[in-house]
């Protein structure tokens, strides 16, 4: 999956999110014979007419790749990236890797209006199916842009006021002020963030207690953009 | 695995939170041939050992029931329940489905000191090796139990301040004094709580933009849980 240029997405709700916000970048759209008349599927029929996308009736596809029964649409997808906002709040996930997390965390940051996301390699695919669905369409919303390693980030982004996630951070993050625009910064699952880090920036720590070694990263990113972004 | 009256975790780290949490419900323990030499593994044995829980080295049946391949020790345990107290702050979450997010919750509640949970039927089984698995070890060390409706708990805790998470919740969640004890109650990943539990307490909203239709379930109850419990 990670090497092809493309990619696609299972069901009416994802594929209308896709239409709406990437029209140019879907080349194919598949339906099945069932499911003719479910929501949705007819204004995703009415978008492919509107964008002169083609589209097809293919059973035999449909089952070869969707994982669950009753997928009703298959949408495909050239893979893209875009540029970040230079003046917009970013998150940054450091060597992320967990799929599920991953689009959790990009539903999360459309809630709290953090719309720009830099991804720092080794890395997931951000367009596995696995990460579109549980981004419930929210990874179209976004901008995102992955980067080498995250000295190539902060070259790009010098203006942007970092904060760094570490279990062991100086500051709890709900005594933190986050001056704007500012970058959060967080490691993946088992790792956390490389030590050397501390000094880039604020380093902040959630507070919990002693009886787990860390918060899911879901989680983590939640409050922390939560944090960041609620008017006090 | 719902109508069993056991279930079993794999891997050293949670069988040894079982085995020095729970030990009295852990009926078996089973190694592999490979891994006797690995973390944690010598720890297993000497609590074995010292808890006098019978135990054997069996490969057909570890490859028999792990998913994963290296899984060097099974645990198995009676399905328990306990009472929660009547004094503590309380978790309530009403018909919870996924079990990957009940894991998560229950580890963020343990994050979060908050280790009453009180789940309301129908629901997921939390002793799903999904629910184990993602709960990092932390199932162990909560008290837990379930009710088959939402009035039996408020009958049984009366004391409780209830605090309603809904969409449409009349009090920002940053602005809600939450008064201990409480209960904070949410809904399952697609129905939410029931309308007329707007009555029952005082309803409370986590402030999200509307391009997302809500937060995901662990998210939403890290966030609960991190401004119930953090000091202001």
């Amino acid at each position: 999956m990670k090497k092809l240029p493309y990619s696609y997405v299972f069901g009416a709700y994802p594929s209308l999110d896709l239409l709406k916000s990437r029209n140019s970048e879907v080349f194919k759209v598949v339906f099945n014979t069932k499911g003719q008349q479910s929501d949705g599927i007819a204004e995703v029929r009415e978008l492919c007419k509107l964008h002169e996308i083609p589209n097809e009736v293919n059973d035999k596809l449909i089952s070869k790749i969707a994982a669950k029964e009753n997928t009703y649409v298959v949408t495909f997808f050239q893979k893209y990236e875009t540029e970040l906002s230079d003046e917009n709040n970013h998150l940054v996930l450091h060597n992320p890797r967990n799929m599920g997390n991953l689009g959790t965390i990009i539903r999360t940051m459309l809630g709290f209006g953090v719309n720009d996301l830099a991804i720092v390699k080794p890395a997931a695919d951000i367009f596995d199916p696995k990460v579109t669905r549980s981004s419930m369409g929210a990874l179209f919303n976004i901008r995102f842009r992955y980067f080498d390693t995250f000295p190539e980030y902060l070259k790009k982004y010098p203006n942007h006021h970092k904060y760094l996630f570490m279990l062991d951070g100086g500051k709890a993050v709900n005594e933190t002020i986050f001056d704007s625009p500012f970058s959060l910064v967080m490691g993946n699952e088992s790792a956390g963030l490389p030590d050397d880090f501390r000094q880039l920036g604020e380093s902040v720590y959630i507070p919990h207690s002693k009886s787990i070694d860390s918060l899911n990263l879901s989680v983590a990113a939640g409050i922390a953009l939560y944090t960041a972004t609620k008017l006090h």
